[in-house]
């Protein structure tokens, strides 16, 4: 932790500055430049604010130096994390492709999904049965029995099962169901469902919010890991930025970055991340290049009747091309898929 | 709604497009112009998505015409609605204040404050039990223990009370203590939370948040209203853009433009907007002049001592200050404070 | 400047950073901490980019300390910047209005403006003559006629002129007939003609361009600045947000945040700011609470039939009115109008 | 062009609306559907200003339909345009990799930076002489005899050159010496700029501002192609939001998006898109992966003394190793390099 004093400040200021930090726990290191002091400081780091001694009088700027999260970071395992379901390894050599509907509908949707894309090559299905949508008039999900309907589904098709939980209570329930348990964009700061999924044992894949910073969604991860659930699974999903021509607007380069600064696995979602079909392809083949993990694809087997996401969910024939794509793009990054 | 065909669409596109409408449940208008086929539909707007229409053979672009939401828009009750809680009116002649520390950490702290807030003329003391941190390190707050110092704080000094409930589990123990609950802005798209608080007999504050356009924050204050409670108060406490000076970029023009979209009563945060204290003083008479119905401000007793938000809380004087340059600008706008 | 080691960084490392710092020409002062070395230096700080330093082996962050313009800090004249033009002062007590269409189109209309704005107590007129149009086959503004139109109209009715320059060939012309350059929002990063700007001796209105920062608006005035002009007046005038509600998003708080930054005189334009006429009021009474130097303000004698900007020019009667509101709020911050 | 009138939108302001459409020029077609009048306009589309009606009185909302660029977009060249220069085609089947330090510095550095870029299989040497430096302090390049070094050192390594113009008196020198004129993402929206180039007959590479949307990318390509230059070739570099870890966001999903709606190639700039050379390996293969026609790149011979950029330009080791990277990825998308 680093505080610069500005050109002009008093001894009484930087003196109080000090007393400040030595109050807070930390130990501090003074050193004095041709023109301005400055203050190192080790101690409770999680405590320090730099915005809060910014305001303080003589002060020039802060820097809290060491990164706010520790489970998270790369160098608490810097080998990185597999996250080992059955046979299926994500963050392994092999690229992981999830797919499926929005939403599951009903048995036939969903059971013609699930052979669409297990036959493509798909190791996990996804399909929500509780949905965030933005107007209280929108369709909801089917709740528990669409759960079933996933778990008959990715069972008679030798699939794993992702789907989201959008809030504590649900947890027990969407357990019963699930291998892989999935926090939303819009949650990824609830924190008290965080705390939750932090103390369950089963692998959890956390959305980056369409406003979140790299280091807010490190942070989010931090949540989950301290309860004790080490089996977390990042993914970028899209931003909110001025383009308006793509729902989101995709941050590809978050995928090395996360790389570099966790040892956590990260995935792309680039049906959400675009909003649009014609944009998925090429999405879904620049995250792989740019080393993600694996993605997370809507599939529909009829998009122009679907409940909710038609816009961005692939035609079954199209998810057969992007796979068929994905797989001559892996080796290029040392992947296979 | 409507859809606008290409200039090149062929008959069986338009009519593929038209079946889809009526197979929704539309009645459609078809109009053929010099260069486009316009289709118009009237039906059951809550289930049409444009993006699912503009990814069809021979569509254009397509529009939803009538507003996602209903009974937040200013057409439900063009006179406005006026929030009342005693004596207290949000909505009304006067421009409300709500102000008090972040966290409460305790009596003493909460006691000082509460003193500060009603003796410089705010009617409603802020300050947060259950407390949504960035970082599972950092206080999270006191829960129940601080309800309770807040209720008799505020009770020994004739104000209403603030306070935030993070997920819908705690509404019925903070409905025991609070007037007003409050939904923070990383809960704004929390929907299984504001179903609940739709349910019950107490005030709303919700806070826009950070990257919700001023549609989702109505389309979320839906879903409060769907529940049958209607006494919504909306808050802006500024969005996240690429200038970091200030923390937030606070959107005052959204306070004149919810006022014209909705009839909510619409208030300003101008601590969170902004995050330094040396910018809340000018924010919070920029929203007064804007039209705000109220401000909700962060004072404590001892800003360089607060567990939370210190740097954006106002000094006591401070506090004063703001509120006699409110009192001075409110006329010019045809308000009291 | 300062150079944070990573807490792993060998000497090897340390010494190749300090060896290139004295390379450039820096004096450096070396202090190593429980945790983490840090250098500081002192020297050419215009040469010294962050980013360079910070992706050298061993090195964890990098922090320039001192701000990048000098000329048009605050610090650089603390009491501030009063341009001076006849009887007008830019940044002094009153509070100035600068107003008129977007674009002149002929005499009558340029004639009427001048008469509504100089009647309502304005005292620049503003009109372009060369316009910058994203399409090329919109209005691209009368050129030097338009200057001469603009020119009487201001002198037949006591008022200054301001007037955008849209590259360095043009400033001969536009001076011969204006008081103030304006350099508009797309041209802020022109050095070209940001440096032809500053060997002017007329008053230049530097516009924030869409995307940029603070810090980078005060660095294009020092272009200005540093080629010996010292008369710069800045203006906010909306940034580009994700909201798409109103054209741009008017960044009230960089008001106060500039003020206190740099000694120039901080303008608001609300028209660009807001693109939308019925909001152009509260966010003209809003820049001046929130202690804006002059408002810029686009009113058409028939804004219906406006050859560019006609949804964001104010009715002469809305201006009235305007100009009425301001007057009864700047006693509220210590000015007049 | 369409005009959706309100609800209780009145026959007088239905009216109104028309009598100024056919004032305007458009023939106006009106629809009475169950719930709104719409009003479809064939005419002068590119004097239609949305936001100029959306402001009338009755007038719900107004769109467009038509886009406002015409010869940028896909229907004005449906099979795409291939940009000649000698042996060099951008656009056509061959991925392109034009590279090169951001500023040449002297003579040796360009030489050895052409060795090393055309040995690694590059076919343009990019380099600037005049340089848009955010800082009046800052380097801001060699002006002619820049130039001069660049051609020679091109020449004797077989390369072709390309290299910025920052202003429109620069143009007639500039092209003596080089193959392709850059513009600047500063510059995107400097029209009297963009309507010179328009006029040479020299293929011109227009980068996408910071804050430009698509479209308002396509309309800068519009006035270059207006003035009688086809051969233009864009190039995304990078957005910003509010992420800041990488200096831009860079915006992969905009290269499929310009594939659809204009035929001019479409190039990237990872280098300036991140700002980070650890980030410009795999943002240059996600932009191949996802269709880009080639690949803008800082290399320098010696980044750590290059005297602009020198954080994101590549070394000599790094270049090759990404070309190898791009030829095993350009085959799954069809392509070679």
């Amino acid at each position: 932790m680093l505080v610069v004093m500005q050109e002009v400040a008093t001894e009484a200021q930087i003196d109080a500055v000090i007393d400040r930090l030595v109050g807070m726990g930390f130990t501090v290191h003074r050193s004095t430049g041709a023109v301005h002091t400055v203050l190192g400081g080790v101690g409770p780091i999680d405590q320090f604010e730099p915005a809060d001694f910014e305001v303080l009088d003589g002060v020039q700027e802060c820097h809290r130096i060491m990164s706010p999260y520790k489970l998270a970071s790369r160098s608490f395992r810097p080998q990185g994390t597999v996250v080992k379901i059955g046979k299926v390894e994500i963050g392994g050599a092999r690229v992981v492709a999830m797919a499926g509907p929005c939403s599951v509908e009903n048995e036939d949707q969903i059971e013609s999904s699930a052979e669409v894309v297990a036959k493509a090559g798909a190791s996990v299905l996804r399909a929500g049965a509780f949905k965030p949508r933005s107007s209280p008039w929108s369709f909801q999900g089917l709740g528990e029995p669409g759960l079933k309907m996933i778990r008959k589904a990715a069972d008679r098709n030798g699939l794993l099962v992702i789907s989201e939980v959008m809030n504590q209570t649900q947890i027990p329930l969407v357990c019963e169901y699930v291998d892989i348990l999935q926090i939303g964009a819009r949650n990824m700061q609830n924190y008290d469902l965080l705390k939750e999924v932090g103390k369950v044992s089963k692998p959890v894949l956390l959305k980056r919010g369409i406003a979140a910073t790299i280091e807010e969604l490190l942070l989010s991860a931090e949540y989950i890991l301290s309860g004790g659930n080490y089996d977390v699974i990042l993914c970028e999903r899209g931003i909110r930025t001025f383009e308006t021509y793509t729902r989101n607007t995709m941050d590809i380069s978050a995928i090395p970055v996360v790389k570099k600064l966790s040892h956590l696995p990260m995935m792309a979602d680039p049906s959400h991340g675009t909003g649009r079909r014609d944009s998925v392809l090429p999405m879904a083949r620049a995250a792989v290049a740019a080393g993600a993990d694996g993605v997370l694809i809507e599939v529909h087997p009829d998009p122009d009747r679907a409940l909710s996401d038609g816009a961005q969910s692939l035609y079954p024939r199209q998810f057969e091309e992007l796979m068929a794509q994905l797989r001559s793009i892996a080796p290029a990054v040392g992947r296979t898929l």
